[in-house]
């Protein structure tokens, strides 16, 4: 019978050892411009460089999954981290896993609030983009550059299935 | 008496020289994740990494401003490219200029849609950042490390006032 995964609110604390959780939230402040503006600064770990790789910004639309959502696969990239950031003001789901052996565990489901993001570390297993409900827009921000930096796993029998 | 700008819409074509405009418009697009996500591919050019610099993720909260829009002053940043994206789904205000002799010349105005963003080039004259209306967040990606990457200019004589 199919695993149901409950997901849990995306928190910085829930999401310790798969990267980081992008909000305001907790952060660093700057009052700058003459006090206009606040910067919440420096919210994510870029790690893109390594072996001749760049920054990319590019936006990401994703078509929308409902509950209970299969997970039937999962990936990583080994040679940079991958920040998504919503821009459809909307939740979102953030599926990841823990490295076992070189394959991804039991996944674990996280809800992104309308104003979280969040940064998969450099090899990090998790789900590709799991936009709700309706077509979103999100801002991403990987490495480009040479080199296999995609590697996917297909887990054997029944799909996980996340519920609320 | 004050100099009127008058606002322009923002487009690649119109930013020219500037830096980028970040939009799907126009942009490669890659269908990944078995078909469920759009990728709009590597839309700005961010140039943060010479004299040891590093990629930061920040969020702005900026206060507003209303038109006319009193203009006194321009700043650039000689060490990095510096990337506004809005997550308030709401319009803002782009504001640069050419140099002239090391100092910003006539500034020139755009109105970023509420789905574009821009990336200033390395060493472009700008305004800081002209939210407009309610106090809204923007996505930065701009550059960390050390060195002197701040100059400033107050125009000399009246203020530019940007009008609608």
């Amino acid at each position: 019978m199919a695993q149901k995964i409950t997901v849990r609110p995306l928190s910085k604390t829930a999401f310790v050892g798969f990267g980081d959780v992008i909000e305001t939230r907790g952060a660093e402040q700057r009052i700058i411009n003459d006090g206009t503006t606040t910067r919440f600064h420096d919210l994510a770990g870029i790690d893109v460089a390594g072996d001749g790789g760049r920054p990319l910004i590019s936006i990401f639309r994703g078509q929308p999954f409902a509950y209970p959502v299969e997970i039937t696969m999962m990936e990583r990239h080994p040679l940079g981290s991958q920040a998504f950031f919503p821009l459809a003001n909307r939740p979102f789901l953030v599926v990841v896993a823990p490295d076992e052996d070189g394959r991804p565990g039991t996944p674990q489901a996280f809800l992104a609030a309308c104003d979280q993001g969040v940064n998969y570390a450099k090899n990090i297993w998790h789900h590709p983009l799991l936009a709700l409900d309706v077509v979103s827009d999100f801002l991403i921000v990987d490495r480009g550059g040479a080199g296999e930096n995609l590697h996917q796993h297909n887990y054997s029998g029944e799909p996980f299935l996340i519920i609320e």
